[in-house]
């Protein structure tokens, strides 16, 4: 049996919760969890925000634990191994996109914990092609959060090739911003961090920002035509055009938050500078792979509050109100 | 003197005008124009719809001629050579994208009929950096409008890496948009025209397209998930969700004409399958050099209307009113 923490309805709190998990499948991994983070994607699912979840609900993407069995097809991962486990569960691993090593972005992508129970649990299961081994040099509990929060803002890092001297700007600095700024700098950036909030400056300054910007229209402003990446994380409408004026010619936009009001975006403040708007959410199999062998290198690391699985709703409730300083991470 | 046919203020009818252009600055070509297109910009500059017409103002960017005299500094260039000169006549030529060969991205880029007199007239001169020899195989009628109109389209396909089997579609098929086609189906790419009007389709295939399409919201939404570059050549609001609702996974959007008004952009619809927005407008001298030597080397040519100088006024009323079919060209 495995013991976890699930929503038995929309938006009901988590209790404890029990199910037979059945044989293991000759492709899948059978995780001890040893650590889960708290995405805010896991209250989005809690709640049915977006319309796809089922209950009882097992939240928990976030995975870092031990190989507890492996299928019998499964190679290179074996009993005992140290591995983590993201947003992402499955795909049908023949289309073009996942064999070009997008999984990601497959059309039958499964997720962890929607249709399938979560890591919020002593155990959890997942396709063994999106089980990662984890670098000796990272802790478990700091390095949860990078499974998806982590890779959701290194992956337009990697993609758009931010290298030595790229001029990186991050709005909102909680969860997935301090590990933007951290990944960033570790990329050898520099670093811009646009904040709402005065008090995190010297906390995004030891994250690696070296510049602290309002998050306002007046502060993006304030940074005409210096960026070569903005990363918006914000859940909240950001002024797309002020957005674009941060940007230096052949500059781009990401966002990985988004609000439910779509971005106003004037023609031509994109085609002056041949500017760019794209968006991007978790990454690859061997994007997380690259993604924590640089964390291993550089010591990028989720500022972490730990508490115990049975406290999982206690933790649901610091991320839905932006209380979390900066990540919850739950220990079984 | 050079004899021109400018615009005397605001919204006026052009009508012939002489002025002695002083010496020639060392730097400088001046080139003895015998072909200038009629682009939808000149109609913009001649009713100051973007607020920088200075008056008297002689339109034209669209120019084939020869090199009448140059500059004691000019390099590359001498009397009686063929070349073309577009909308850009100027940059500061110290700054990184000068010196990247991206002057078309400088911030003191200056264009060939704005501040200046322009390609409407017997004689035009620009920074001879600007001025670009027109290969032999080229028609210096056909060619004229690939000097600004396209260069518009090719850059963002150059920039983008279109190729072989990139698959590309071009919505609006006018005078930009008739060699998109041209262009994509030069570099290989499999390309779908979107049209308002079912009269084009026999003509869009001839340019290129082996898939003809509305350009409606419906027509764009048809084309679900097949694209990887889809390029608006259109003046009208275009549906952004439809847009990017044809694109496939890392696919880009690419507005080159602009509407007023802005692109609505829901976030997630950009973020599933990191697809991204773009803008564009003309391109470098060596993008331009490139666009060159692929319409040499693959036949692409504008299908022009030909008209004496003296009927300038007649050319621009008919690009004014959209019947031009497809590009008006004047002789001098």
């Amino acid at each position: 049996m495995t013991n976890a923490m699930a929503a038995l309805s929309r938006r009901a709190a988590l209790t404890p919760f029990t199910y037979e998990p059945g044989p293991l499948p000759a492709n899948e991994v059978e995780i001890a969890v040893t650590h889960c983070g708290i995405c805010h994607s896991d209250v989005h699912l809690v709640d049915d925000d977006w319309g796809l979840s089922r209950y009882p609900l097992v939240p928990g993407h976030e995975v870092v634990g031990e190989v507890a069995a492996a299928g019998a097809e499964v190679k290179g991962l074996s009993a005992g191994q140290r591995v983590g486990l993201g947003w992402q569960c499955g795909s049908c691993g023949v289309c073009a996109l996942c064999k070009a090593g997008n999984e990601h972005l497959c059309g039958k992508s499964e997720a962890t914990a929607v249709w399938h129970h979560g890591g919020f649990a002593d155990r959890v299961r997942s396709d063994a092609r999106f089980v990662i081994p984890l670098p000796a040099a990272l802790s478990s509990e700091t390095a949860a959060p990078l499974l998806c929060g982590g890779v959701t803002v290194f992956s337009p890092l990697h993609r758009l090739g931010a290298g030595p001297g790229t001029r990186v700007g991050v709005v909102g600095i909680g969860g997935l911003g301090h590990l933007a700024l951290q990944f960033a700098r570790a990329l050898g950036c520099e670093v811009t961090a646009f904040s709402s909030n005065p008090g995190k400056e010297a906390e995004a300054r030891s994250f690696g920002a070296t510049r602290f910007l309002e998050s306002s229209t007046k502060g993006l402003e304030s940074a005409r035509n210096s960026l070569d990446l903005l990363i918006s994380t914000l859940h909240t409408p950001i002024d797309g055009p002020a957005a674009l004026s941060a940007l230096a010619a052949r500059g781009t936009f990401c966002v990985v938050g988004a609000s439910g009001k779509p971005i106003d975006l004037p023609a031509f403040s994109l085609i002056g500078g041949e500017k760019s708007v794209t968006g991007s959410a978790i990454g690859s199999p061997s994007t997380i792979r690259a993604m924590l062998d640089l964390a291993a290198a550089k010591g990028v690391a989720a500022v972490t509050e730990s508490m115990p699985l049975a406290r999982a709703e206690e933790g649901i409730q610091r991320v839905r109100n932006g209380r979390a300083r900066y990540r919850v991470v739950l220990a079984m």
